[in-house]
């Protein structure tokens, strides 16, 4: 047997491994940058269309017009589900939670239509349906009939104006806008690594885009951003802060919102979100946020003095989409549909020059040559 | 910046990197064996029960009787879907291909009651379900209804049964279930691995396994081998192997079923395969099957001398399953229905451990500094 040079059980920097190479975008993790082919995210972010963004991580240059014709026509034409689907959808159980439920529509897309390679043209399909799914499900849930797509407005604005059943204030849409593009990816993180394992074995778009949904949803990965409301609700007050954060740490249980694994540094896309929130929070709520923040930092800096732990972009996104006006429930699944844009671009790069990802694992297990108890049944 | 030392782009043996430790199953590449918990492949199968394999999957050791009573109770207890699944099952589209179809049941089973981190009852489950689920489908998309599972009967006769609509004969139970054993767990394959990825998350079991059942899905994978039956249909009988296999190899195709990243040698499912095919094939697909397997091993070792070449898993376990009674579709989904104890005994293993696995990847795209083109909205 060969001699196994590198044991790397969580890939990682540290390990001194990386998995191959991407042009899409690049995480300074000690610089606090976040880069989509060679666009710093803060000369992106507020104001490009999410369309754009869309064009530029699947192309690779920015499109010829701002939001660019053919990818707002691609995704107009794609937004109305098919009727099969559609009533498929409307069969998932409503009591089913938004992020679950949407795995599962995600999955129903995939109905043979999607054959490898993946193509731009079933990545726009992708992008336009989740939305509309999601919003389908989550109105249903609440007992309000479907919205459906209207053409002539961004995605951002449609997505909204499905969930809400009227258009949205342009300041919500304009922040929305913001957290999708600065949401759209991020180097190879987990789903997008789970994502690039699955099209390795040449499977389809829509495989691939569950298997990374289904990983986005762990709370180490997109997961958490709901719980950061859930402490800002319990905290309730700024004066509250440090016995609530103290008490929690004392307990040895995780704060959510602070820390990330590739940044060691300030997540640029919390600072950009934390300015953008200023739009469209409620004053109060960004104060207790800014508070919870500071007397977090202190105290965990005080805890841990050689970690270096900033606010992440869960921590400020949640405050923002609070201010968009979405429940927490819906702060993963809008992660999701943001996602589905670098997804689309890195199955396109690993289908581009494909080798299947079969990683090899060191076997611990009791060593061959044990016999089984019983006497087998006779063949 | 850290130096990376190693870039892994497949991450195989060849690039010297094993991503952790597991004591559940060893593939002997170059030795060709298969070892489960210590476990010669050879010395289970045929004859140990296929719930005797998840006993020993997922508990490291053999249970107390064969087929052990607890796991048996479990699976009973746990078949019956519930009234709400089994609607949301019936609306999916019946045209819908069968391994697509069965991504979307087995997401569908996320309702919110698998939380992190995974359990054996969770794993039991899931077990159960699928082959309930998939049944369901398959027998709707053929205008049949409903076959329910029946207690008293084994996992692999229960499958059977509700298929079919009656009991199949014992030989095809046996060797359905040598089959179920055989492929019920495999190292580090890839969709393994994405299950494992999903898992680092936090995320929950079904999300992980809808990850990995994706990933099988690609022909580089667990895809292939209803094209090994497509091929034996073209070559139709053994004095047209030769002309066939030449005329595919001139034109630079691939032959399913021979060859595997593991395996340099005979891949040791395959020779257990072949041998209990002669219980169920028909005489004349067997000695077919027979003869394409020494001419497309005799040319393909002609073109490429080097290559270590044989026959793998797909090839032999498709002549059994078409033995079986099981049409090509559903040859894959039936490799997913008996992986899914091996991705139960990796959840369990990677959540007993845990540790994120997020890699690093070299960004070679353009350098950070380009200026969009047009000036950006308003904010």
């Amino acid at each position: 047997m060969r001699a196994v040079t590198t044991t790397a059980p969580g890939l990682s920097t540290l390990d001194g491994v990386t998995v191959g190479r991407s042009s899409i975008s690049w995480v300074g993790g000690t610089t606090g940058d976040l880069v989509y082919r060679g666009f710093d995210i803060r000369a992106l972010v507020p104001g490009v269309p999410y369309e754009s963004i869309v064009h530029l991580l699947l192309e690779g240059d920015p499109p010829p017009d701002d939001p660019p014709r053919e990818v707002v026509a691609a995704l107009e034409a794609a937004r109305p589900l098919p009727a099969e689907i559609a009533a498929a959808a409307d069969a998932v159980p409503a009591e089913v939670p938004p992020l679950d439920a949407l795995r599962t529509l995600l999955s129903l897309l995939g109905d043979g239509s999607y054959p490898y390679p993946p193509t731009r043209e079933q990545g726009y399909r992708l992008i336009a349906r989740l939305p509309v799914l999601l919003a389908r499900h989550v109105r249903r849930a609440a007992g309000r009939p479907p919205v459906d797509p209207l053409p002539g407005l961004s995605h951002a604005a449609n997505y909204l104006r499905m969930l809400r059943g009227d258009p949205a204030p342009p300041a919500r849409v304009r922040a929305l806008e913001a957290y999708l593009d600065l949401l759209a990816d991020h180097g190879m993180n987990a789903s997008t690594f789970a994502l690039r394992v699955a099209i390795s074995t040449e499977t389809d778009l829509v495989s691939a885009a569950t298997a990374a949904l289904g990983t986005l949803k762990g709370p180490l990965h997109g997961g958490a951003p709901s719980r950061v409301s859930a402490m800002l609700d319990a905290i309730a007050e700024p004066a509250a802060a440090e016995a609530w954060i103290r008490a929690r740490l004392a307990r040895r249980e995780v704060l959510y919102g602070f820390g990330h694994r590739a940044y060691k540094t300030e997540d640029p896309r919390a600072v950009v979100l934390h300015a953008l929130a200023r739009d469209v929070a409620d004053p109060r709520r960004l104060a207790l946020a800014e508070e919870v923040e500071r007397t977090a930092l202190r105290l965990l800096r005080q805890a841990h003095p050689t970690a270096r732990l900033y606010a992440n972009v869960e921590y400020y996104g949640a405050v923002l989409l609070e201010g968009v006006g979405l429940p927490p429930e819906l702060f993963t699944p809008t992660f999701a549909v943001a996602r589905t844009a670098g997804w689309t671009a890195h199955a396109l790069e690993q289908a581009g020059a494909n080798r299947l990802i079969r990683p090899e694992v060191e076997y611990v297990g009791p060593p061959s040559g044990r016999a089984w108890p019983r006497p087998r049944a006779p063949a």
